[in-house]
């Protein structure tokens, strides 16, 4: 009688949920540092000092205006201060107008499908994929599309793109780099895509949206660069979210980019508002947009996940495993040693290691080991990885 | 192409919007001190000194604890607070589990809209009522049904709600202390509506769910009590939100109810988890939690509204406005001096006098006064009040 769509999303058991509830569980019996818990994506280095101190300064104004309401899409002066360090880090020439205050990458990208899609349209993703995708744009009425990747890199099939994009196809969500692969589409690939996109837009009349959905632009290793996709296509929407760049995720703070340059910039910067609105996100938490401002190009100490992910990468490699070249955020996709990651994930759990089996992320046979740990947990987990390979030989 | 629904919400003129960029024109043109804003519901009074403390200590917490994502259902700690501190005061029995943390009252509103609801479905509001509920309800597919209220005291028209309850009916909202009309229901009425309640749900073989809004609980003046309706009526959610008691609008943080006794508890639950997923809540802000567990039965100075409350009262009767007596909230529902309210409201602007016109709330011919504002803000606007009047004498 009640919504059966949000009683089957809210009771049906999540992976990453029951491994969290074992890890907890094992952590009170055998004591946390025996627990290799790589399975959440809560950022393990702290917020920057700046966070501390942009709170301790923001104190001492008036407690009515530090937390009043602001507009709906968030305070002027702090959407032209995200404006202008856009606009400095990458040629752009966005104002104050074209910046939406969120709640986190997750508002962000709920907020943009709903105000782009119909029902009936079409959004595609690529694989591996966030699984909150789906949920999403099913909710919105339209259908996911799944493009399945390059198996030799997890870089963009183009072919298997081209199969999929057709009339219907309302958006594209571009992830990079990635959750859970850690992979980072180069520029020779972005520029592909708009390339492809703009074509397709003509063919058909109507843009093709692409949604760039950027929490781990920040975090990224060996000077990797991560194209500005609004530079590279009219019709991009970026989503951000400052939960991993300052390590904040629990206070839910982000923003959209709506590029003045839209093709249908005037009737998409309203239905943003509109869909805020309908979601019932009142405005982004006010505190932490001036925190946002405050700190905007500062981030936690990444060299830390660099450290993690060498460690790991090596490790893994000496044993025999086989995974992604992590170029950024802070997991590495290995290949499960049997095709059902969901059964080497259960093997895993024998040896106390938290894995994350890939098939909810669309890519099955590949387990998500989140490296946003102490750094002890990934020495220490080293002969745990070592008995649970030579269980397979 | 892109959705029409959120586009025309998002580009629609909101009357409030309107006036309140005219409020801020002509504050910069004759100064702030010279006009009378009225129109939002910004709480005037600062947050308690205990909210400043509690930011102070939680400062000192490691930062990667502090800003970490709680679950989605809020820290388990924090619920425990908030339980006890309902058993406490309205001797009820719940526990942290059946407490769900929400980025304010739109957000648990709009979670117990969606989790409830089915295409089709109607849900019941009392006039006036807050403008939002119906973008919520018709998102969620169901039709808003509106009781127009018993004219002489602005409380529940029995007789009008009865022939609107039908096997359609899937919920009630009830806003008491009411926005905009600052109208507490009595005792009697939350009595009346729970046995018709429970009487129909009979009938129809499903629960009625009564969702209680209640951000002005706090707000109420002269010692009305307001009754606690999950007391009264078993199948009763509760929708908090920190914004008004805390006078920490901007900081988006308050919490569902949901008692364990409810007919259906094993499926509302989940649903609410999986309402508040598809909307894309992650959490609610974690540090506000955190100050909302340690201020749970804190509020800003409240007398400083009974204060406005009663210059404005006094004062608007005196020059011959008619006014509804407001028990609580910082609202005075006030009679326009024309059938159309709006029409009144665009000459109360002549004399910089800054109301919102009741259409938007369902009951047209009033105007809502927000007086959560400086107290001279009320003393200096009687003048412009009694030559709005001589107009049309």
């Amino acid at each position: 009688m009640i919504s059966e769509a949000c009683y089957e999303l809210g009771s049906k058991s999540s992976v990453i949920r029951e491994i969290f509830a074992f890890g907890l569980k094992r952590k009170e019996e055998i004591g946390a540092d025996n627990v290799y818990d790589f399975s959440l994506g809560n950022p393990s280095i702290p917020a920057p000092a700046s966070v501390r101190k942009a709170i301790l300064e923001l104190l001492e104004r008036p407690a009515e205006e530090l937390h009043a309401y602001s507009p709906a899409s968030g305070d002027g002066k702090v959407r032209k201060v995200i404006a202008e360090s856009l606009n400095r880090r990458f040629g752009e020439s966005f104002t104050a107008e074209h910046i939406f205050m969120t709640c986190g990458a997750a508002a962000s990208l709920n907020i943009c499908i709903k105000a782009l899609v119909n029902p009936g349209d079409e959004v595609i993703v690529f694989a591996p994929f966030f699984p909150e995708y789906r949920c999403w744009v099913e909710a919105a009425g339209a259908k996911l599309q799944v493009v399945q990747p390059r198996l030799s890199d997890f870089r963009i099939d183009f072919h298997a793109l081209e199969e999929l994009l057709g009339p219907k196809t309302k958006a594209v969500i571009v992830n990079s780099p990635n959750n859970p692969s850690g992979v980072v589409y180069p520029p020779e690939d972005i520029r592909r895509l708009a390339d492809l996109l703009k074509e397709k837009s003509g063919e058909y009349g109507a843009p093709i949206y692409l949604i760039a959905d950027e929490p781990y632009r920040e975090i990224v290793y060996d000077g990797t660069e991560v194209p500005y996709l609004t530079r590279y296509y009219r019709d991009t929407l970026v989503c951000y979210s400052y939960s991993k760049s300052l390590s904040l995720p629990g206070e839910r703070i982000g923003y959209i980019v709506i590029p003045g340059r839209l093709t249908e910039y005037g009737r998409v910067s309203p239905a943003i508002a509109g869909a805020a609105r309908v979601l019932g996100f009142v405005c982004a938490p006010v505190l932490f947009q001036q925190v946002a401002a405050m700190c905007v190009e500062d981030t936690g100490d990444i060299s830390a996940y660099k450290k993690n992910r060498d460690l790991l990468v090596k490790g893994l490699s000496e044993i025999g495993y086989s995974c992604i070249a992590p170029q950024g955020a802070f997991y590495l996709f290995m290949k499960a040693l049997e095709p059902d990651a969901c059964a080497f994930c259960e093997r895993a759990k024998k040896y106390d290691l938290l894995l994350v089996p890939s098939d909810d992320f669309g890519c099955p046979g590949y387990v998500r080991i989140a490296y946003c740990v102490a750094e002890k947990t990934i020495v220490n987990s080293m002969p745990a990885f070592q008995r649970l390979m030579e269980e397979y030989r």
